[in-house]
């Protein structure tokens, strides 16, 4: 019953929370039907969208899956194996193929009976929040950071408590006393919206503060792979044990496996977040599962890989270039790796109006204000995403957001 | 950080929750171990289960679903659509033909739009919970019921009020005042464990004491199309309003494909629920989404369906038979459909005592107090599945049955 009122023992009145209380005050305030709206836009045949955080289809190991999915089916055993329900941890070997990769590629040892499939790391978000999170309790996150992300955790109504962030990582100097803090949620590779990677002393250094406060980290990691220059930096959790790890094949694989993983710091942890899981719903379908592993088992993953980063390296610098060119005013982020650029207008432009006239043009992008922790801050901003247009339409993006900028100046 | 205790600003001694206290009581009587001991038991190859609640994998559309596959996959468009991230509610084709199919069923109309594809109705309960539940809100159970899809609710701390059982649904008398209650999770056709389905009359008597009290009514409906008997009954639904129907595709096609859906009575529910899913994982595998759609299309479903329940009765009749030659002290249901006999001891047995005895014969099911919401309850009783085994092995696994029973009344 909803907003039914009645009496207690004493005969004084109650009345019961209206739903809209369990959504945080920061879910109110972003308008869920805004980004909704942004994300319609992308789906629009006339309209360039800087605005997703979608991966090139084009770049799909289709033919590959195709071959997985017989293999899987064709056989009677591992046919019937996957269409049943199957472990809430996941399939071993796919528990299997991502310990050996963290093996190979930051020669960092990964116990497979710590690690949890989820459906992309959105629900890692979910779970560990629910395992965590009383009302109340202090969540530290990167200002700017990715609040959809950040939803996940609202609907357990943590406080949350914004870290400026610098071109090398957080803002040491604005950590605050973690009295009352429970975990610092973090995307230390290629942020989004940022672009920052965290350097190894700012590492470090975080690490060194979560140790003295008895914080849990968390490193959320979807774009760790996807790198274009510099040298790959050593996972957070290297630097401080207490840390959950989480990982995504929807950037470097596909999104609609809905495949991600976490990595528990210990048992305990991980016994809790496996009960949340089993709650949740079971298991991750072992289907798609064995798709990513066959993937892994049969076909060059590596090669793939490496040839998103060059694809999207190259899209990249188009956009750089043609920026550049068209919209000097702007300042733009320079990332080593992961989807997208963080452009910051001149002071005086609000990127949410900006974006009505973008949008007029056949152009859409993420306005700043998605993804401050402050209301209306970062009004100056978008984030350009260039993964999910090719060159021309890159190009001819820009140009049409260079129009809608004149306009937008001389309404 | 966990335990961490420190001081208000009037210097009072805070300490922090326990990680524990985020489970239910209830949880914790029942250990989560020894359930997940019981599953474990399934999968030895000595032991023949009548514990688990797996359908028969024999029964798997593999050969339809691997010719769904590869159509998916072939066609450039689908690939790149199946692969990519999708909209949260679900895939629109299967959307439909679910509301197809209780229009076939019930001559009941719904409205695509309230659909919300789940993985597996276990996600659904977690969703509803999530943005129902408060801590200490009232929710009303049947008494047997299924524990593990109380789990779910378990996590947000509600109040649970067992409600009893008779051979055709709730007992009427022992509903109490709903004052404090939001809810009613009920499984209304061949219900887990006890088999009853709801005669129309305590359907509509559930129904005006719902209405007369402003409750929401969970009708959880796996196992609705397995009927072997009967006549089908009308969904709760078509009764009153304010139910949110569950479906899966779990019994139906396989619960590897990790499907299910939940069907919101009104638009400001649907919403809720919406940004609860986006907020738990963005959305459903849209590939298993498209294979199971791919199959209603092309595949005849309904031809499917019956030869599961016409597979099913037939365990189900060598179950009862066996049993009644074996073990004459058993009262035993007579489900019209599902999965499951529910079998009753002489009141002096204790069936967690005799499942020790079962697993050295080489035989499993799960001991009545697994469903029991009073600590210690149903300790004669026992839950039989009939659908994860063959003829041969039901016969031979009530004979181990009987030769455990005979030892442990020895010992």
């Amino acid at each position: 019953m909803f907003l039914k009122d009645f009496r207690d023992i004493f005969g004084r009145r109650l009345i019961y929370a209206k739903i809209n209380d369990m959504f945080s005050k920061r879910v109110d305030g972003i308008d869920s039907s805004f980004i909704r709206d942004i994300l319609k836009l992308t789906k629009s045949r006339d309209i360039i969208s800087f605005a997703g955080g979608l991966p090139d289809p084009e770049l799909f190991p289709t033919e590959e899956f195709a071959h997985a999915a017989q293999t899987i089916l064709s056989n009677r055993q591992s046919a019937k194996e996957t269409l049943q329900y199957g472990p809430s941890p996941g399939y071993k070997p796919l528990l299997e193929i991502i310990s050996k990769s963290y093996d190979k590629k930051d020669n960092l040892k990964i116990d497979p009976n710590l690690i949890i499939i989820t459906n992309g790391s959105q629900q890692a978000l979910d779970l560990i929040a629910k395992i965590f999170i009383n009302e109340g309790d202090g969540v530290l996150i990167e200002n700017p950071t990715y609040l959809a992300a950040i939803q996940s955790l609202s609907f357990f109504k943590p406080k949350f408590y914004p870290v400026d962030t610098e071109s090398d990582g957080p803002t040491i100097s604005s950590l605050p006393e973690a009295v009352g803090i429970k975990m610092f949620y973090t995307i230390p590779n290629f942020q989004n919206p940022s672009g920052v990677t965290w350097s190894n002393s700012k590492r470090q250094a975080i690490a060194d503060y979560a140790q003295r406060e008895d914080l849990i980290l968390i490193e959320d990691d979807p774009y760790g792979e996807i790198r274009f220059a510099g040298e790959r930096q050593k996972p957070l959790k290297t630097f401080y044990e207490k840390t959950i790890l989480l990982g995504s094949f929807s950037k470097i694989l596909a999104p609609g496996l809905r495949l991600g993983w976490m990595i528990a710091p210990d048992r305990e942890i991980y016994e809790k977040l496996l009960l949340a899981k089993q709650a949740a719903d079971l298991h991750t379908s072992q289907f798609t599962q064995m798709i990513a592993a066959e993937f892994y088992k049969h076909f060059d993953a590596q090669g793939h890989i490496d040839k998103i980063a060059e694809s999207y390296k190259s899209r990249k610098e188009t956009m750089q270039e043609a920026i550049g060119e068209q919209l000097p005013d702007l300042m733009l982020s320079n990332p080593e790796g992961g989807m997208f650029l963080w452009a910051s207008f001149p002071d005086a432009v609000d990127t949410q109006e900006l974006l009505e006239f973008a949008v007029k043009e056949g152009v859409a992008f993420v306005p700043g204000v998605a993804f401050s922790c402050q209301k209306g801050g970062l009004k100056n901003s978008a984030r350009l995403n260039f993964t999910n247009a090719d060159h021309d339409q890159i190009i001819e993006g820009v140009k049409r957001l260079k129009k809608a900028y004149e306009k937008y100046k001389n309404q």
